[in-house]
């Protein structure tokens, strides 16, 4: 094992909502996503999802509300919740959820990444 | 679910080396924690254990190297392997574990925190 060094991790990549592993933990794995612009509505019916806000701002929407998260906040989407991340400018986030979950959850379409690309 | 903002949480508490919960992802927690001085050498026999320095450095010694970690730097520490942390000064750190770890694994002692304490 290595240190892992989230800014020297987010400087390998520059594409967005293309989820990429820095580190397992058991069956978990930490990944680093950039995002800008709107996601695509979908949910994770088998797990919960966590987002942490490593630097800028985003906003994630629920069928009844909203929430905006800064950095260092951080929010635990519950397992079946359908969810739609935005960010209007890029938005540097860490996500934590087990391996082999897809980012687009059961909706497939241009936006679903590669799954378990390490970076 | 509210969204979590770690620096309102770190000012909930004072003490050091008691991890406090602010998360739940399916089975795993995510908890907050100042250290500063020294640790007992202990192991976790059965999870990985992560941790994420939000600010400050701290030290993990292992039986063959030590490592730094400073802000926005993270390290898993492998099930079973020995260690143990430490800080000069006030560290800040997040721990990522399932739910149920007891900080200091299998050695009982005045560090002992109590488990499952939410912020």
């Amino acid at each position: 094992m290595v240190k892992i060094n989230l800014q020297d991790k987010f400087s390998k990549f520059s594409e967005h909502w293309t989820p990429k592993v820095i580190a397992e933990m058991n069956e978990y794995q930490f990944k680093l996503v950039k995002i800008e612009g709107e996601f695509v509505w979908h949910n994770h019916s088998d797990t919960d999802e966590v987002f942490i806000v490593v630097e800028g701002k985003m906003f994630i929407e629920f069928e009844s509300e909203t929430i905006e998260l800064n950095q260092g906040e951080m929010y635990v989407v519950p397992k079946g919740v359908q969810h739609k991340p935005y960010a209007e400018q890029e938005c540097k986030v860490m996500l934590v959820e087990p391996k082999g979950v897809v980012n687009t959850g059961e909706v497939s379409g241009d936006l679903t990444a590669q799954n378990d690309i390490w970076i």
